[in-house]
């Protein structure tokens, strides 16, 4: 079993309610990241759905997350032919963390035209990217989740790493998974959140908490390095958008993702 | 009390719950616009939470909506100091159309770092675009929506009217409400939605119902006409995704939204 089946597997207590684990292994220092916390909540709401791939996700963030067991209690919404619904809810200690409301299908199925314009974003050979590992963020944070992947950065897009923030808000690279599981479309909702935020482009940070986040699922990813590229373009009042597009090993878009975050003030000196 | 403030309008029967109506007159042909049933809901929502502006609403829509009476539940989830989250369902006839989740804030207490990036879209001068009133969309389908604003479309994007799909994803234009409603934050998920689709310079379609739908909301607009920008890049087995830019008439970007809708086919000759 890879590392992110086993640490977003979720087993039935009845009544369309899960046991399962937010784990450390995802962390931005003492926070587990969001995208980690939704793949936890989704494991419960494909046991639940009869379609194979998550379609839309929707998630908002009420209160951090701990590390340590998590109840995920699903509510099916609608079972239709070619499209499933469900809401979610995840509580740690009784407290409800996060709600997501999530559109299931089958890809393998979609009818109808395709015309696509968007181009896979613009990064140097993988030859010439670089690894971070687990090296603190510039708010001093260690992010575990680096160790769950094989990043390699756009050196255009990690100059915040060594102080010269580039004013432009852009993170991407060359991805895979430190285990070499294959991408599928059960991990795209945690790799459109595997990167550090753009926003380390433009202004000095502490932790960046996301608020609410949206992820599409646009094909069943194949496989090879895949390419991830995230965006800001507006930071107002301390808020940002990022927007995130994740393209597979044959050049082809498998997911557009948009969150809302924050970002909170730096750490003192 | 301008129109459409009335048409939103909703009145409390207790525990959480309102009624309102869904008009008909912001339809696509029979079809409910999707961002107005949002906005019906989002009404019994900001009457429940303390915080004045929506600041992400993120919306699945689960059977297609009537014209008629609605009842609007609202389950509170959270309310802090600088933001409250609210689950909202909207039934009709006791079937669940629509559900969505809603952050709300108060933008004119936001605090941090602004850095823009994004810049608005390239419109052609006011006087150089034209209005299409309630003209029916190459579907066949009467957009009585049309008249809820004045709206004159960027020639360059509305090619698709005259049988010229131009191959690029892009409608847009200048707009303000036919009754002069000044633009806020709580019309902003109606603008969000407010013009036709950008896929119909793609490819021939029927209805394009939207199946998730989100908007954040990243300033308080100021008066004047504003610029309303919708780009799909990838339309792939027939669904899509729509990216919205609304830019207010002080050139600040206002609101952005992305919906993944289905292009359904045309209908026949």
């Amino acid at each position: 079993m890879y590392e992110y089946d086993a640490d977003t597997a979720v087993s039935p207590i009845g009544g369309g309610a899960y046991r399962g684990t937010v784990t450390d292994r995802y962390s931005i220092g003492p926070y587990p990241n969001g995208g980690y916390v939704v793949g936890v909540a989704l494991s419960a709401v494909a046991a639940e759905l009869p379609h194979p791939d998550p379609m839309s996700v929707s998630a908002v963030f009420l209160r951090p997350c701990d590390h340590g067991p998590a109840e995920i209690r699903v509510e099916t919404m609608r079972t239709g032919r070619t499209v499933s619904t469900a809401s979610a809810s995840l509580f740690q200690n009784d407290v409800e963390r996060l709600r997501l409301l999530a559109n299931y299908t089958d890809l393998s199925r979609s009818v109808g035209p395709t015309v696509v314009t968007a181009v896979p974003p613009p990064l140097p050979p993988l030859e010439e990217c670089a690894s971070r590992g687990i090296a603190p963020a510039p708010n001093g944070l260690i992010p575990t989740i680096g160790a769950r992947f094989d990043t390699r950065f756009d050196p255009a897009t990690v100059g915040w790493a060594g102080g010269r923030r580039s004013g432009r808000g852009e993170v991407g690279g060359w991805q895979r998974f430190a285990d070499d599981r294959p991408l599928d479309t059960a991990a795209l909702p945690l790799v459109c959140d595997g990167m550090p935020p753009a926003v380390f482009n433009l202004v000095p940070t502490g932790w960046v908490p996301t608020i609410e986040y949206t992820v599409l699922v646009r094909a069943r990813p194949a496989g090879g390095w895949w390419r991830s590229w995230f965006t800001t373009r507006a930071l107002i009042g301390g808020l940002l958008e990022e927007d995130g597009e994740i393209w597979d090993g044959e050049d082809r878009l498998v997911a557009q993702s948009r969150q809302l975050a924050r970002a909170n003030p730096p750490p003192p000196d």
